[in-house]
């Protein structure tokens, strides 16, 4: 291996959009305060953008700001050669230190690169026990999020395995230089003045938002190929889209890019059938065809012509694993795999889709039909072939999305 | 920037010295017991090493591996663009909870390949307050390293900023290299069997620290070109050396390379003047040509030619940072700066270089001579030049070392 880590060539387009994203990044996904402390998680790969974030931040008046890197090929390491009461085991220490620094005020950014390849041909009982092993230790973190106790972001990042997967004719330098111009042209990182355009966007998804509030939709409907599905809102929901607010009052934005519509579907009210519209990644397994069946908000069935054996065990991880925790509307987006559809996610709901969810207990929530799970996992179901209809107070349906398309 | 991360081509001779030398990092360094978790600090630019260390690990049955990345670019970042209010900040949430998980058991490896030249025209004020910050929150680990409170050990890591600095007149890549080199030579990697030859070794050290310890002596004299520094040992000192032992019963291997024989000097004993003779690296900043008087103990006169800022705020760090907390002894080795010649460490004395030391109170241990302070400092004071007698209970010198070489 060789690792030149100060050559001046990226492998990027144009250094300054590397450097627009890192400022998109910190600037409208994280808000980040000034004084405020800043945690970052990253893949290895990520480490020029990473410098760019760092910079961006302190520029921002960061406090302090420390990344924690990750390493893909360790988890194929651990399933070659560790000892099976390995896969019990999660870094609490690590996990717990930082839902403290969390809680102590400190931002939290996370840059997503999987290689959703990583993990074929695996043994699927001892990823599925590592991954519960982790979802358990994140869980105070992830409530934090969840729950907007800090302001935090998702951004993407290329890396080898992901730009393999995308585009598999390529030679591999070729490839993490498309997904490079991908994400850059996706986060608007390659717009002259990328800052203007997210808050033009940003207000636009606002709008939307205040829009689907006035209806009052009861339910949703997505029919499409193989796609017939109901899905009764909760009790009290909000749409919420554009930024989103912490409860110290920073505006951040979770997930660039950041496209979506999304609100709490009801946990007992989902009824129909589904199909996956793209392969759904989990920890490094690719899940594609997944064909879902749904009783009063429960997957009583479900297949897929890949990775079934990790969807069951995905569905089994809990009771709120088999049903909805989120529906989000977006326009189709064929850029790339992520955020590039509407979608509903299985498992745990955003108190803030709820009204005074942040100040309800989570018996109320569950009450409302907010649904509570270890997992939250987004699949996608939205294409230029499917259609949403909201059912508006009198009972009747009304178009939502045509062909991929807001209507309003 | 370009980072081709799973190129099969390591920029090392052979990778079969790069797997030795994560086979003696796990199993001499370490002695890692099985189920043992095991947390790891190293460079980004040590991942190749890392990921070998890793595979060695589970092999030896760790529970569980955890590498916590650090990019010294970050540093400049920092210091060029945070907010001064920055410097006195460090990242506790991490530094406290890596001391609870080694506290409750995991074993700790640290890869070093910090890049001498880093900091070199950098603000002192801001370096040092940083550092200070920095030490504060590392504290409560560096207590239990230095109380053996778990196994751990430092191995070297070709980075390759330090390459630069080493082989300031050969290529990038080829520097690199070579570096990996002499570290595959001293650290044995590139023995055939170097489990074995390390096993030989350890014996050979702990015959020569059971012989120093028959000898009682009252104090160490090093005579060399303009140095003439008499060294009295504390009471009760005991000569540490080959492998340690952790309270808890298993044997490890601090720092790899590991030729020398160390004890506890007498804090308020050392008298005359040394000069060193090699720089001293404090966290990125060479200081070149130190020059110290000491009197009854403390160093009354500092002097030094790069870096004489640096140098006086690590001695105004706390009174501790004036006096002496190890003197450690080796054979003269050209080949790399560290780890390669006879040297005191002024600040924090270990225990068990103190009889019983591990278990006395820090006034007992005070009382008995041994050093105590927020910092503890390689200065190499050894050369072929330099000769050390011991004082015997007769109260005469006899030689210890002669032209850098062991008499016995």
């Amino acid at each position: 291996m060789n690792l030149s880590f100060d050559s001046p060539t990226p492998a990027v387009s144009d250094p300054q959009w590397l450097s627009n994203l890192a400022e998109i990044a910190v600037r409208i996904g994280l808000g980040l305060a000034p004084e405020q402390e800043l945690i970052v998680t990253a893949p290895v790969e990520g480490l020029p953008l990473i410098r760019q974030i760092t910079k961006q931040a302190y520029l921002s008046e960061a406090s302090l700001v420390t990344t924690v890197f990750t390493d893909e090929q360790t988890i194929l390491t651990r399933l070659r050669y560790a000892p099976d009461e390995s896969f019990d085991q999660a870094p609490k220490w690590l996990f717990g230190a930082m839902a403290d620094a969390f809680r102590g005020g400190a931002a939290r950014l996370a840059l997503s690169g999987d290689d959703p390849t990583l993990l074929v041909g695996q043994d699927t009982g001892k990823i599925a026990r590592a991954n519960r092993a982790r979802a358990e230790a994140m869980r105070p973190a992830a409530e934090l999020f969840a729950n907007l106790s800090t302001n935090w972001t998702i951004v993407p990042c290329a890396t080898t395995g992901w730009a393999r997967a995308v585009f598999p004719g390529e030679a591999p330098g070729q490839a993490l230089t498309k997904l490079w111009d991908a994400i850059f042209s996706i986060t608007r990182a390659d717009r002259p003045d990328s800052i203007a355009a997210w808050q033009a966007h940003i207000a636009a998804q606002r709008e939307r938002a205040r829009i689907l509030d006035g209806k009052h939709y009861s339910k949703l409907r997505f029919r499409g190929p193989d796609t017939d599905l109901a899905v009764g809102l909760a009790d009290g929901h909000v749409w919420a889209g554009g930024s989103a607010t912490t409860t110290a009052g920073l505006n951040c934005l979770p997930n660039i890019p950041n496209e979506e519509i999304f609100t709490a579907p009801h946990r007992d009210r989902v009824n129909g059938f589904v199909t996956s519209t793209r392969p759904l990644v989990v920890h490094g397994t690719t899940i594609s065809d997944i064909a879902m069946r749904f009783s009063e908000g429960k997957v009583v069935e479900a297949k897929a012509r890949g990775g079934a054996q990790v969807l069951q065990r995905l569905l089994d991880t809990d009771d709120g694993a088999r049903r909805l925790g989120e529906v989000g509307l977006l326009f189709y987006n064929t850029l790339l795999d992520e955020n590039a559809a509407s979608h509903v996610a299985l498992g745990q709901a955003y108190s803030k889709t709820i009204r005074q969810g942040d100040r309800m207990s989570h018996q109320d929530l569950t009450a409302a039909g907010a649904n509570r799970s270890l997992v939250h996992v987004d699949l996608m179901v939205g294409s230029a072939e499917v259609d949403v209809d909201g059912m508006t107070a009198a009972g009747d349906y009304e178009p939502v999305m045509r062909s991929g398309e807001w209507v309003f």
